[in-house]
Formats: structure tokens, C-alpha cells, sequence
């Protein structure tokens, strides 16, 4: 696919970029989604490119929250459309959570765009044509599906803006974050924010979710409770500040 | 100029992004430029976006430097081509440095479009047709001007990659590095390595040289003999780790 070899030390690093490029060049990814990828590349570096235990247990949180729910929407941006399109899928078709584009710099030709993206991977998605509204957000982002984002319960949402978060958790739905960046808005808002790259951690909430399954409601509902997402910034911090190992 | 009401919170930065996206809509910045931009943009997030004193310790080294070498060359890419053209100017009128550009994804129409870039703010710059060769750098960046970064005892680099760094240190050059990450190999290479934002850095260096200007030779021996590059990057992997005031 990319002429860069495996055993390159930064091979998964490289091979995001070029998605990356690849996607700018198709008009899936915006110049600003760069930006916010390198933002992510610099955090995860510091985070010594690995998942700590703070993202498993957010993860495990995260699985037992699917399986509570009644509907869950995998929302989809820009990046994440073609950094990881088959982890979104393979979660998507293990857990029955729905997959929804939803863009900041929102088109119906970037929209479509995505949604062939998943169509040649053998995913549909929900979005591409957005009859429904989430109150209290100005931007594009506030345009989604009704039967999808719109009746879910819980959203889980990747490498998102702030806004948003805030939105969805407004307007009564569970919201779970992947995000880099402990500090920053989203993460600080979810009810579940999983510190990692995006490529560790959904293939990880789909362990969590395996591990989940069997549990009942009772067992899930312990899990949920015992979960507690100001440890988890506090420790991603922590893990961000001090040296590496 | 752009849209931005001056008391935004994050002005600077927004700013930034967009004469960013700009250069990338007009060929001079990269794709993979936006993403070193982004890592950037999460290293001065921890440093608190201040210039801090092991900023200002190696502001006042480079000034020294700058008035004992016999040419000294601020090395321009795609990336500072857009984000501070003015500064790196006014930094060269300044001092009697000379400027050239130098890019890591080369072409001529790119070189050209810097140099009109430039021209366009009443300044002149080397390396758009370079005719000499750095050894060991298996990039387009050995690709210099005879009058310029070839002929230069001192150059100075900003958002560098290490292995350029490596090649001119090799070739007997000084190097003042502009870098905000300092784990990187650039300011790990570099003779002196100031950790801050270009846009923060270079009107600095300007304000360390007119306090320097008035010196003599032997004072400014002392400035740089008494110069300590490992104390800067130690104390700014400090700053980067230990929690925002």
C-alpha cells in the first residue's frame, strides 16, 4: 500500500500520515484535521506510544456501557474515516452499535465521500443525509441523523471538538471520548474518556467487549459504577508529565 | 485579515492555522507540515505558550553567536515561509544575516513561490536556484546556495528535521535550533537550542541582539563560553512535564 518497511521504527506513525495525506488529497480529510493529528502524534509520544492502564479501564467502562444501552452510534470524522475505518467497522459488527459521519467542516460531497469510503469496506453508515437536529451547537455539527445520533443514548465519539461533547451530554445522552489529550474540552466533559490513539483503542473496547458480554445487568451495572473518570485524566496527566520509562 | 475577533482566547494560535491552511492552498506549505505544526501546537500548550528563561538564556547565546560569526544564514521552510516571514526579516535586517530557503519536500515552483513570498515584503532570499551541496544528507535539503548556507559558519534552523541538523553540524557549522519539542534530535543536535514558538523566539533573538550589539569581542566569548545547551533542554523537558502554573 505505502512503500515504507515494516520494521521501521516509526512504521504506525508513517503509515497514519499518509492516510492522512491520502484523505486531504480525496477531500475526505481538512488541512485543520492535520493540525489536530499532529497535536495527537505529540501527546501520544509523550504517552510513550502505548496503552496504560487508565485506557483499559475506560475501555472496559466503555464495553459494559454498549452493552446497557439501547442504541449506540459510532460517530465519524474526518480522521477517523480513513485512520480507522475497519476497527470503527469491526467494533460496529461486534457490539450491533450504528456508524454515523458527522463533520465540523461539513459538505454533502465529504459526506458522500465517507460514506463510498465504508460502502468499499462493506460498512453503511448513517448521516449522509442528516434530518435532525441536536440543540444548543452553531456549528455544522448539530446537523445528525434521527435514527441514529439523534435517538441514541450513548455516542462515542473520537478525536472531537469540545462543542460537541458538551451538546450531546446536554441533551441527556452518555458520551464516550477517545482523545489524546487529557486536558483538553472533550475529555474533560465525557462521562468516559479513553486516553489513547485511536488505532489501540477501539480494537480494545472490542477485547473489553468480548470479556463483557456473558456479564449480567447486574455485573455491567457494578462496572459502570465503579468506574470513575476524574482517576483516569488525573493518571493520563500524570502519565503525560512525568518521563518516560 | 482573517475572521478572528483579536480577544479569542486562542487568536495566536488560530491565526497561525490559518495562514497555514493559506499555504497550503498556494503550495508552499505541506500536508505533512500541518502535522508537525499540530505537534508543536501540543508542545506549547504544556509549555503554557510563554517564552520561559532557558528560552531567553539561548536568545542571548544566538544574538552572541550571530555578532561573532562571519556569515550567518536564517534557513527558511514551507512552514515559517507563512508564519513569520515578517519576523525572520526583520531578524535578518537586523543582524546583517542573510536568508535562503531550504525544503525538504523540494521543487522549483515551490523555492519560487517562497522567494515571491518574500519579494512580496520587500526582502530578498538565497536558495532558489542552489548550485552547492551539503555531504551526507541524502535529502533534497543538501541542496544549497555557494553563497549562502555553503559558505555560512553559523545557521540558523527553526522546525528542523534531525537529520539535516546532523548533516550541518558534521559539515563544522554552529546550528541555533528554533524547536518546541526537546526530545527531538534537531535541539539535541543543534549548538544551541531554543525551545520556544518561531513566533515568540525570533523577535527575541532581535531584542537579545541590540542588547548584545554594543559588546566586545571577549564579552561575547564570555556569553557563549558560559552557555549551556544540555541545562536548556533538561530544564525544558522540565517545563514540558511538570504541571502548568
Amino acid at each position: 500500500m505505502f512503500n515504507i518497511p515494516k520494521d521501521h521504527p516509526r512504521y504506525h506513525s508513517l503509515i497514519a500520515r499518509h492516510k492522512l495525506e491520502e484523505g486531504l488529497a480525496s477531500g475526505i480529510t481538512t488541512p485543520t484535521g492535520m493540525i489536530a493529528h499532529g497535536r495527537g502524534e505529540a501527546f501520544d509520544y509523550l504517552l510513550g506510544e502505548q496503552t496504560h492502564d487508565f485506557s483499559v479501564r475506560a475501555c472496559r467502562a466503555a464495553a459494559a456501557e454498549i452493552l446497557l444501552a439501547k442504541k449506540t452510534v459510532i460517530s465519524i470524522n474526518g480522521n477517523t474515516a480513513v485512520l480507522c475505518p475497519e476497527e470503527m467497522i469491526a467494533l460496529a459488527n461486534a457490539s450491533g452499535a450504528l456508524l454515523e459521519v458527522n463533520l465540523f467542516h461539513d459538505s454533502k460531497a465529504r459526506r458522500e465521500k465517507i460514506g463510498e469510503h465504508f460502502h468499499a469496506r462493506g460498512a453503511s453508515i448513517l448521516g449522509i443525509h442528516p434530518n435532525a437536529c441536536i440543540e444548543g451547537l452553531t456549528s455544522n455539527r448539530a446537523n445528525v441523523d434521527s435514527k441514529g445520533i439523534f435517538d441514541a443514548d450513548l455516542v462515542l465519539v473520537s478525536l472531537e471538538d469540545g462543542d460537541r461533547t458538551e451538546a450531546l451530554v446536554r441533551s441527556g445522552k452518555k458520551v464516550i471520548a477517545i482523545d489524546l489529550n487529557p486536558l483538553s474540552r472533550t475529555p474533560q466533559r465525557a462521562d468516559i474518556s479513553i486516553i489513547d490513539n485511536v488505532l489501540r483503542a477501539l480494537p480494545e473496547i472490542e477485547r473489553q467487549f468480548d470479556l463483557c458480554k456473558s456479564h449480567d445487568i447486574a455485573c455491567l451495572a457494578q462496572i459502570t459504577a465503579l468506574f470513575d473518570n476524574k482517576t483516569v485524566l488525573r493518571d493520563a496527566e500524570a502519565a503525560i508529565r512525568s518521563p518516560k520509562v
